[in-house]
């Protein structure tokens, strides 16, 4: 299959309307509209096979997760999906990893109502890089830089899940130990990760600062600490633990992977507690848990207490390339 | 150097301030604004190690090549650059490769008062991704897809430099028989291409059809005629053939560069006879010598002609990726 087949072959599979695209994929660039009240978000995110993602992962879920990393971006914005350009790098044009790949992420972006506009295909070692676009009511985009001191820190979901799932396929030992039931939902949180994009909606307003927890726990509510110029303290007991990961390893190993596990795109996010109540219904109406996992205070960095009280000495930081 | 020292030395090294621009580096997204009456133009291309540039291209030419081939999809468009974000993927965090490529793209970025407002680095194989955005009032874009029978086609600059550069770089032979003077102006043809920014502006209202010559200027033209359902016919004695070119190979060597060579970065585009006066007066206050080099005709494909008339034969199309 040659580059102009394999371009149709992903518009044929990842085409989808919307009013705002002028002219999509097929001219030197597409033409987009936004409204005038609208501010566009715009992030962009790489996978690197063997590092963003194991070697023996599906095509699917490589699409899937693609799109998934960046609309989490967007999500951490409150941002509403709109547009996204797909960079493909591939050792070969293999028609069939093509079209599973696109499968996977057409999934995720047609219940976004998200466009493929656009983008490249290019052959060398196999690399994924998308770019999104979202809009959001001019001003009312959810930045890191809005903690305020007496804020309570809140955690979307379960963060740690996907590092326990990784583990589990890197780590054979593990995933031997580990019942099928428990395995499964765990590797599903590396594979299919889900942006939480309602949930960032439904927070405009409510939240003062949110990141998308990709790095680890720690290290991004870090950079909400970091850009806002306040310190943020962690109950590790208030930490959310699913059923599954509650059944894998043994409780230093789950804190680990809970403070510091990365990819699981959950949202940190932080709120007022005269927002709580507000918080809460959001998140039920959106389908997602959240919890209060500690609050901002003055001063900087983050520190985790335990349940009496006693600072937890932490023993790495979350991903970092080159580190 | 770290992940994040790296980012740190990317905005110091790249930033630019646009009013335009509420949040740059540094958050989950960006936040953009666009004028009312502007549509957006986004284009995305990928640069690998070993395919799009030779492994020992210096980093201030990848840097301002990675731009580079983005910016001349805006020109190609008649779109007004305006920001960009960047995915660096490299296999080690090397303080002065990375300067030096930020170096090289400011360079570019500069003139254009693009601002780089995002992006992402990776640990990996080396290849770096853009994504470009620019304006265009709305309704006003050079597509692909407007040629009509009876327009002439036209072509910027010296088509063929870029790949006999190219040749010259890679087979030591030809290197060797080229004069100092015109194998430098060569290679400079491919390591800086000037990507035709103002010429795409100034051809806005005139030019019925554009794409920029990033393929090989048949397979190129081919798009313009197949989106636009017409034929194209090249007067091969009409190709411009710049000095340097000239001093360079044979007749039928600097033939198939011309045609087929990609890399060269220049506007191919198509006017009525009428409007060539002003197509020759916007060309000339852009800087930049075009040159009528065919004509569109009806039916389909693109057919080169000699100088009796006859029909060269064409031995091979441009380049393509998986072919």
């Amino acid at each position: 299959m040659g580059e102009f087949a394999l371009i149709d072959e992903i518009r044929r599979r990842c085409a989808l309307a919307r009013p705002d695209v002028v002219l999509g994929i097929g001219d030197d660039a597409a033409l987009l509209r936004v409204a005038a009240d609208q501010e566009l978000a715009v992030s962009m995110d790489t996978l690197v096979a063997g590092v963003h993602f194991p070697l023996q992962t599906e095509p699917f879920d490589i699409g899937w997760k693609a799109l998934a990393v960046n609309l989490s971006d967007l999500a951490a914005m409150g941002a509403a999906p709109a547009w996204a350009t797909l960079a493909l790098t591939l050792p070969q044009a293999d028609r069939d990893w093509v079209a599973a790949f696109c499968d996977g992420f057409a999934a995720l972006a047609r219940p976004h109502a998200l466009a493929l506009v656009g983008g490249d295909t290019t052959q060398g070692p196999l690399s994924i890089t998308v770019t999104v676009h979202g809009f959001v009511p001019a001003g009312r985009a959810l930045r890191r830089d809005g903690a305020q001191p007496g804020d309570a820190v809140l955690v979307s979901g379960f963060p740690g899940d996907a590092a326990a799932g990784l583990t589990c396929v890197l780590a054979s030992a593990l995933l031997r130990a580990t019942a099928e039931a428990e395995r499964a939902e765990l590797l599903q949180r590396v594979n299919r990760p889900t942006p939480r994009v309602d949930l960032g909606l439904a927070l405009r307003g409510l939240a003062t600062a949110a990141i998308d927890v990709s790095d680890g726990l720690v290290q991004d509510l870090g950079h909400i600490a970091a850009r806002s110029g306040v310190a943020a303290r962690v109950e590790a007991e208030q930490l959310p633990c699913s059923p599954a990961l509650a059944a894998v390893g043994d409780a230093a190993q789950r804190r680990q992977w809970q403070l510091f596990g990365g990819d699981d795109y959950e949202l940190c996010f932080t709120a007022p507690p005269a927002a709580l109540p507000a918080v809460h219904a959001a998140a039920a109406a959106a389908g997602v848990p959240v919890r209060v996992i500690g609050r901002i205070e003055a001063g900087s960095g983050v520190r985790v207490c335990d349940a009496d009280g006693a600072e937890v000495s932490l023993q790495r930081g979350g991903w970092e390339h080159f580190a």
